[in-house]
């Protein structure tokens, strides 16, 4: 077993389950009451539970920070989906879509992070960049808390295409950028692409110029910005808000 | 020289620089266009200037991901400041206060992401737990982006007290929790102290108790919520944008 299948963690286990991407899960011997829920779940989505010495959890996780439980991914990679997918599970919905396109997220930790938020916060699904940027490896279902097994995520070649795409669609898109308006001002709560950029770099001026909004969570200080991931999480929140919140959007 | 005292890549050294938290500077012989930032900022503050191989930067900063820049900080901990004195200094900018307060953080990158959204939206300082949760290191500073060498931070034996002291001068709390009011329907835009709670637990119960509001991000999705940072990068937007947005508050 390749340690790039392996995740552990109570959050990390229990969506891996919930989302059938795992059948076969190994528990401590000595596991608290926190791994009854691992244990319930596994019964529901008949996992096999396997019950092991805590220092082979050790052996398998790689590390000692597994809280008693680690699991055996199906497959070492999400299953990758096409934009229309993500449009079609807004339409299934009922609800306006809601789509993030990442313009070359580098670190594993952001990208979690971002999946994370998306799911949270209702986003239908994430477009990432097959080149120059992180994919969704075990490492980031980790960090995503799961999350990433949950999130619909498009791979694309070319975010302009996509982009186009989601416009025909009748997708409106904003682009994260420094100097833009400040995101409460913009009307959030139609169709939207979000696009935020990298860590570095943030998003590319040809892509940020096709876009309808060009959105700035407002700084306070003369300071670098904010965490893309962070970024992410207010730009996401302000379009709940704001979806939320129409009442007072409108008196 | 302990590795404990030393902070590497431009942004953070740059953050150093400004704040005069470091007087040696180690440079790439070789560096790039980006260095010339450092160069400026170096002369600017009167550190001394030391260009050396890259392979030195990569021993001293203890990896290769260091951007052709390393630094010596001149104290290895940041200098803490008294709960008053983040008052006053939102008294001398004129502004509402908005301050942090920390329940038990664990995670130096979650500490550090969440002292650089602090400082970029306009905090006036953040109060953390002697014990039981992370402080102010060097590996802080480097995931604040240097943040935390600008916004004032206490460090106190017991957070009920500051609340308290904090209510007694004229600031409200508000507690972010699982169940509490969207956040966008509390008015945040007076003197507030924002209580965010450990990864794992949360605001302790007799902590939130005490708070004149209780928050939640609006989750759309049945997760176990959002990544701290991100929820506290979310709650200070919020306050931004209630004290930015007044006229259609008030509409």
């Amino acid at each position: 077993m390749s340690a790039s299948r392996i995740i552990y963690g109570v959050q990390p286990v229990l969506e891996a389950l919930r989302s059938a991407k795992t059948d076969r899960v190994y528990i401590a011997r000595d596991g608290g009451p926190q791994t009854r829920r691992i244990v319930d779940a596994a019964q529901q989505s008949g996992a096999k539970l396997v019950r092991v010495a805590a220092k082979e959890l050790d052996q398998r996780a790689g590390t000692a920070n597994h809280q008693g439980v680690v699991a055996d991914l199906d497959r070492s990679e999400v299953e990758f989906v096409e934009v229309e997918t993500i449009l079609d599970r807004a339409d299934a919905a009922g609800e306006a879509a809601l789509v993030l396109l990442l313009d070359g997220i580098q670190d594993p930790q952001n990208l979690g992070a971002i999946l994370r938020s998306a799911h949270a916060l209702g986003a239908h699904g994430v477009v990432i960049p097959k080149n120059r940027a992180a994919t969704v490896t075990p490492a980031v279902i980790r960090a995503s808390s799961g999350a990433a097994l949950h999130v619909p995520i498009a791979r694309v070649t070319n975010l302009k295409h996509a982009l186009d795409r989601l416009a025909e669609a009748g997708v409106w898109s904003a682009a994260a950028v420094m100097d833009g308006q400040p995101a409460f001002k913009a009307r959030l709560d139609g169709p939207l692409a979000l696009v935020i950029g990298s860590e570095g770099n943030g998003v590319k001026p040809s892509l940020a110029q096709r876009c309808d909004h060009k959105l700035t969570v407002p700084i306070a200080r003369d300071f670098d910005s904010l965490n893309a991931s962070v970024a992410a999480g207010i730009l996401l929140y302000e379009v709940v808000r704001q979806r939320l919140d129409k009442p007072a959007l409108g008196s």
